[in-house]
């Protein structure tokens, strides 16, 4: 393990006394962990190519059931997404140059098309076959290597439940996947960034938050805080400037939001957008400077009640806060990458006592993630 | 020698163990070569600036004969290309920026137009002035140090003789040179790659070829082959599905097609797209992720018989084979570049029994290539 | 003194016997120095961001006067020109992200939105200042640390005097600064690059220039040389071919045209493009590979002359001068820069007797510099 954290560290690029060296080379994220990769409607009956913590994925489906393999043949390189399936029948997959054919249930080998039924490679070749589950509308992935942590392991107890309801949206966005983590999680910014967005005008944001402090509970890192609502900077004003009185109003709600951080990368907001829905979010590194963000509504609810809510959903939260209200997060996520990718940001930035939640993820990450993923993995 | 040898290892990168190490370090090609440049009628009063194995050239027409330099000026760094003749009637070209005057016939710097008649520079300044020929409609450049070899050394005879006729298409692709070339001779991609081409409508291609057994010929590296037209690949089907009864005509001529490759890196592939004809192929480095495409087809005629081969040409093989059926290599090595220029392909290929006839070829050009081109030759 | 220069030497790749070590180290320019930044009129109530020598700045304008700050936070790197004006009233901006507050007369942090009006960072954290002055509708800034030099150091006496007039032109170009700069003094190139702009007509450019003797004179590098009108190439032709008569007469004054090049980058050209009428122009460095172009043509005049001549300069020497002739720099610059930068042309370069003159400049620079701008100043 010692020489691992070694290894990892000098990866990172010689910032040798971080205190959190792991978080610091793990530009591409997390390894031996679930991962959301696709909605199952967008999987058909043509092969899903995806980049995932800076691997090519290729994601199948036959008879029903959800396989992914390395999308890459092991012979010259060539994406096996390219190809097509030329024993139709066969859950297999023909490289388009020179058809050697693999099993996308185990990725490996069962013919070379160009090499006669007496290939010798039948057998000795394979490409990595990823476990993959399929729960709620959405297709998950194991990025690892050897026997895969139970699902349940990784994945939040309400995306395997029957009795609650997932409405998603899934993007692109700029910049490192730490940064937009690190942003789902920092206590302050909403005061100040969101206080433009229009889910802001009936919710409050705080103030300030005093006495931030860090709270790990379990796998999960949260704080704790004393809320300020009104605020006078001596010699500059008020900020906010007033607080409209329908604010007051406990409806917003904006004091019953709760927000966790979790390995490998994924935030769980209790209560938003709204009280008895929470939000949960991944930052999934695609390479180091793109992640894809998966935004994801539950409620524990069925039926009508089900209908309604993602009636609510689309008409509703999907454009004020999935879109304009995060869109501001996209937006500073963007600007700070060039600090962080081009000018050495770890090193250089200034923290202040609110982002002592943000350095605790940032050591609890180091010392708890399984491994760390490596540029050079395929 | 072995020196020589040892410095191209070096810029291989460190792969000090390939059995092919000067091919491995050759990817902007091999140097002391004649290769083609451009078609005669694409040269006329302007001069025309090309990249070959990363060397800029610019190519003159004066009086009808042809000559090149390089497209350098050696005061500032400016392209010759973009100056003009600024003494009409005197085979020189002048340097846009400052005038300084080169005989385009062997680059000496004959004035300094900024500098006087006087001028020091005179018989002191030269660019390299590349040798040049002229044949059946194509202009060949020798790139290299020195004397060159004899045209003819490097050049088919039947570019070079009168009752043969020469019809061509030259492009840019994307890829390095070594995977097109391996392209070219691979005997085996075409019986899966291009099985939905058009021209294999008529052609037969084999299911696979047995015992394909290298075949070093001179200067040419081909192989010989056991061709199997029908296959059953157990617990998943035929390949090809169904023979047409019409592809088992001696029509298509599939099995008279003979292929051989050859330093620096061109190809021939006698009687294809039909009998009595041969194609010649050219993959010409530009840089390391490019290369020009040059496909001649060669036939033994002349007068109507020269007409008929040109329309026949134009409204057939142009489109169904220099396009149709070799755009489909032109997806493979397009798509295969990330995979060796990114990813280390070159150790991390896993290649199979047919691909010997390559190993081979990559031995044969590593050990007798003339000279490997530096990355920093100009 | 010795070991700045020793360390300034490394940055510039080792090449290290050149004879301008510092110039050659200098492709992001000298520091310590005022620069024009922007025309006082594109200042308005929007902060203004431009990279200068490759750090990133913001200008403000608050009750009339101009302020700048480097567009860092340092919290987490975002461009303070994305923020606000949080507290009307008060000369402050506030980060977009978290709301530090900083006034922009001194780069001290204020406030601390999200942190409460106790935030222990107040009187702790401060974005660097940049000295700025206003002066005949151009706004100037001090790129360096510490106490500036008076402005008139640095900037020629007609741009402070209440008697002259300025107009101006502002582009940003392709290329490395140094290019730029010395194309501006080279005594021969407008000879034969520019004998086909339009000015060129009516005006006379010598044939060539003999003795060229660099010159000297306190700051400002200049030369002396003696004009030849006409040149006969043997076995070449004349050069210019022909002498119009008109060109004989002294209107165009092409003779009375003075060239002097000064730190850290700036030319003075008298009576360019007429007698009475001075060009300055700036090469300021953007980062390595663009520069922003500052082109002033000033004359002393006032009232009812000075709203001739800014006529005459809209309607004639804007389009003739500034843009026609000037373009054909910008074109010979943009043609010279990957020579510079991608093909190590500062050591391959071939200089001939005429460019004694940019040599003399490079020495007089390497020494003279107060500092060289490094890399990774901010």
């Amino acid at each position: 393990m010692e020489r691992m954290i070694e290894k990892e560290q000098e990866r990172s690029g010689g910032s040798k006394k971080t205190p959190w060296p792991r978080y610091e080379a793990a530009a591409l994220g997390f390894r031996n962990y679930w991962y959301p990769a696709l909605l199952s409607r967008r999987l058909g009956r043509k092969p899903v190519s995806l980049r995932m913590l800076g691997e090519d994925l290729v994601f199948f489906r036959y008879e029903g059931k959800v396989y992914a393999l390395q999308d890459l043949c092991p012979h010259r390189g060539m994406p096996l997404s390219q190809g097509k399936c030329e024993f139709p029948g066969t859950p297999t997959i023909s490289c388009c140059y020179h058809g050697w054919t693999f099993d996308i249930t185990n990725g490996q080998l069962v013919a070379a098309i160009t090499d006669g039924p007496d290939s010798p490679l039948i057998g000795k070749v394979q490409v990595h076959s990823y476990p993959v589950e399929e729960r709620k509308g959405v297709i998950w992935v194991y990025i690892g290597n050897g026997e895969p942590v139970p699902l349940e392991e990784d994945v939040p107890e309400v995306f395997l439940q029957p009795d609650t309801v997932v409405a998603s949206r899934i993007t692109v966005r700029k910049g490192n996947w730490r940064l937009a983590a690190e942003n789902g999680l920092d206590p302050v910014h909403a005061t100040y960034l969101h206080r433009t967005a229009w889910v802001s005008f009936l919710l409050s944001f705080p103030a300030w938050r005093g006495r931030v402090v860090p709270d790990i509970d379990g796998r999960w890192v949260g704080y704790k805080d004393d809320l300020v609502w009104e605020c006078e900077y001596p010699g500059l004003g008020r900020f906010p400037r007033s607080r409209r009185w329908w604010k007051r109003i406990p409806f917003g709600a904006g004091d019953t939001i709760v927000v966790h951080l979790r390995l490998p990368g994924f935030l769980r907001v209790t209560n938003w957008p709204r009280l008895e829905t929470d939000h949960y979010e991944w930052y999934e590194p695609i390479d180091e400077h793109q992640y894809r963000y998966f935004q994801f509504k539950v409620r524990r609810t069925s039926g009508l009640g089900a209908l309604w809510f993602r009636i609510e959903y689309q008409l509703l939260w999907r454009w004020l806060a999935d879109k304009q209200f995060n869109d501001q997060d996209k937006w500073v996520i963007a600007l700070m990458e060039p600090f962080y990718a081009e000018r050495a940001g770890w090193n250089k930035e200034r923290l202040f006592r609110q982002d002592v939640v943000l350095t605790t993820w940032r050591k609890f990450a180091s010392e708890n993630a399984r491994a760390v993923q490596d540029r050079c993995t395929s």
